[in-house]
C-alpha cells in the first residue's frame, strides 16, 4: 500500500522559489511550484519581444530547484552566454523557448523539461497568457512591465495606487486544480511586487486560495527592498498579500530569529535594504501565528560563472533547508497549537 | 555470457552521417562515430567566431542519430530558431557550445551531450584542436574555411593543388583507439572534399586506418557535386580516398543500383548534379569490391520547420536502412567473396 503523500504547492518566482524548493524537495511531498509569468527583463525579456514565447526564467529556476539529473545539466541550465550575440541569454531559457516552439506552446515544454531535467514534482506557470505586470502610482504615472517597476525605487515615496496585470489573465486550470487539492500553501520568499504578487493577480488564483482547505504558509522575506518596501514589517506583507487574497487567509508566517552579522546588516543598510522586523503592536490581535526560528543561510556564497543562481543570491538570505524543515515541521504536526508555541 | 559485438567506426560529417548512423544503430553492433570538426559556415560558423568553441554542427547531427531519447528531445536538437538575434541558430549547436563551456572542453562536452540524449555508440570529433579547411588551387589561390571552399563551384575546373588543415591538428586519441579496435570501417557517405576529406587531412588518421585489422567500406555519393567532382566516376573517388589515406585500404564500395526516376535525374542535371556513375574500365584491375545493391530511398522528404535536418535532404539520396542492412552483410558473413558476388 502507497503513503499518502501530503500535497505541498508554492507560489513565487525567482531566486527565492529555487531556495523554497531546493529544501521541500528533499522530502517525501509532493510539490507543485506555481510561478509567477510577469518576468520581462533580462535574457527573459529579449526572448519575449524577440522570439514572441512566454517568459522562461521563473519557471527555469524552479525546473532546476526540483531537477533530480546530473550536476552539469544543471549547471547548465543556469550558464549565461558571454560573448556575441549570444551575450546574456540563460541556456536554460533558450532550451525552454525552443521547447515552446517545438511543443506549441509553453505549458507543454514546460511538461517536456521536467521529463528531461527529471524532476521531482511539477512546475506550473500561473498563467499561460502573455501578459504584463503594470502599476498606476499615486502621482498619476502607469509604470508598464516587471523590469520598469523593479528598478523604480520611488515607488513607496510616490506610493502605488494599483498593480495589475495587462492583458488580464485567466489562471491556468493546473494551477486551480493543485491549490484545491492542497495541504499546504507556501507563499514567498521573494519580490514583493515583482514575483509574489503578480501571481495574486491572475484571474482565480486569490478565489482558489480563500475556498481551499489547505493551510497557508507566507515565507516573509528576510529584507526589505529598497524603494519598494523600507518601512514594511512583517505585519504589513501579510496585510498586503491577505489584502489581495481578499481574506485573512494565511495561517502561518515564518520569520528568521537569528541575527545576521553586524557588519553585513551595516552593509545592507547603507543600500537601503533593511532588515524585515516585527513591529509589536500588542493591542491588535493577528489572524496568524509566527514561526519564528532560525533560518538564516550561513554558507558562504559561491560565486561562479557558470552559476548564476547563486551568484544573484544576497549574502542574507534564507537556508533552504532550515525553511524547509520549518515548513515540514508545521505541515507534518497536525497538533499547529503545540508545535507554534514550540518554536514561537 | 556477453556476446562479443562488432565494432563499427564510421568517418564522416553531417548529414550523411545522419543517414548512415540511424540506419546502423538499429542492429547489435559497437557504434564509434568519428566527425569531421573543419564546419566553419552557418550557426556553427558564428558560435565559433563569436564564442571561439569547437564547430558543433557535424557532432550534432550524429548525436541525434544515435540518440535513443524521446521524439521531442531529438527534434529540440535539430530545432533553428527563425526570429531576433538568435535566427538561424540551431538549438542543439547552442547546446552544445554552452556545454563546452560549462564542461571546459568540447569532448567532454560531447560526452555529457551523449549522456543527455542517451545514445546508443559514442561520438568522437576527429580532433580536439580548432583549425580550419584550406584547399590551395592551380591559379595560385588559397581558399580558406569550409564554408568558401564548399560555396565554390569552380574548383574541378581550375585544379585543386592540395588540401590542408590549419593549424595542423593531431587526431583525437580516442580516434585513434577506435580505428585500431575496430572490426570495420565505414567512410562516407557526405560532401567529399567538406566532409569527409578533413577527417583524413588530421593528423595520425591515414595511419591509424592503414594500420587497422579492420576492413573498409566507403559509401560512395549518389550524386557528383556541382564544380567539385562533376567528372568523378565511382573509381576516382576511391582513388582519392586511397590517395590520402596513402594505401589502397578499402575493401568495398558500396554503389546504387536502383534509377531514380528519370524526372528527378534531369532536376538534378540542370543543377549541374550528375548520377555517379561506374565508368567500366575492364582492362583495369580493382584494389576493392563494388556492392551494388537497391540502396536508393523512396521515401518522400518530410519538410518540417523543426527538423532541419530532414529539409536538408536531398530527393537522391540513400535509404539509411537498405545501406545499413547491405553494411551488415558484409560485416556479418565472414565470406565476403559469396556475399560480393551475391550482390555485384
Amino acid at each position: 500500500m502507497s503513503e499518502i503523500r501530503k500535497k505541498i504547492v508554492t507560489i513565487g518566482g525567482g531566486t527565492g522559489s529555487f531556495m523554497l524548493l531546493s529544501g521541500l524537495k528533499k522530502y517525501p511531498v509532493d510539490i507543485s511550484a506555481i510561478v509567477s509569468m510577469a518576468d520581462d527583463g533580462g535574457s527573459t525579456g529579449v526572448l519575449r519581444d524577440e522570439l514572441g514565447v512566454l517568459p522562461p526564467g521563473d519557471v527555469r529556476q524552479c525546473l532546476v530547484a526540483l531537477s533530480e539529473s546530473s550536476e552539469t545539466l544543471r549547471e547548465l541550465m543556469g550558464y549565461r552566454f558571454e560573448e556575441g550575440g549570444l551575450k546574456g541569454h540563460s541556456f536554460g531559457n533558450l532550451f525552454l523557448s525552443a521547447l515552446e516552439k517545438v511543443k506549441g506552446s509553453f505549458s507543454e515544454g514546460v511538461e517536456e523539461a521536467s521529463k528531461i531535467l527529471n524532476i521531482k514534482g511539477e512546475v506550473i506557470p500561473v498563467t499561460e497568457q502573455d501578459t504584463n505586470l503594470h502599476m498606476e502610482l499615486n502621482d498619476g504615472r502607469t509604470l508598464e512591465g516587471e523590469e520598469q517597476i523593479n528598478h523604480n525605487f520611488d515607488l513607496e515615496k510616490i506610493g502605488i495606487r494599483k498593480s495589475y496585470l495587462y492583458p488580464k489573465t485567466r489562471a491556468n486550470r493546473k494551477a486551480i486544480q493543485r491549490i484545491k487539492e492542497a495541504d499546504f500553501i507556501v507563499i514567498g520568499p521573494g519580490n514583493h511586487y515583482c514575483s509574489i504578487i503578480p501571481n495574486l493577480l491572475v484571474e482565480g488564483i486569490p478565489e482558489a486560495i480563500r475556498k481551499s482547505k489547505a493551510k497557508v504558509v507566507y515565507n516573509c522575506n528576510l529584507v526589505n527592498k529598497k524603494g519598494h518596501n523600507e518601512k514594511f514589517a512583517l505585519s504589513d506583507y501579510v496585510d498586503a498579500i491577505n489584502g489581495y487574497l481578499g481574506a485573512d487567509r494565511i495561517d502561518f508566517v515564518t520569520f528568521n530569529a537569528k541575527k545576521p552579522d553586524k557588519k553585513l546588516i551595516k552593509k545592507y543598510e547603507s543600500h537601503r535594504e533593511l532588515l524585515v522586523g516585527l513591529k509589536d503592536d500588542k493591542n491588535k490581535k493577528r489572524s496568524y501565528r509566527i514561526a519564528s526560528a532560525d533560518i538564516l543561510s550561513d554558507k558562504k556564497v559561491k560565486y561562479s560563472k557558470a552559476d548564476t543562481i547563486a551568484s544573484q543570491r544576497a549574502f542574507i538570505r534564507h537556508d533552504s533547508d532550515k525553511l524547509a524543515k520549518v515548513i515540514m515541521m508545521l505541515l507534518e504536526i497536525g497538533d499547529y497549537e503545540k508545535i507554534i508555541k514550540g518554536i514561537f
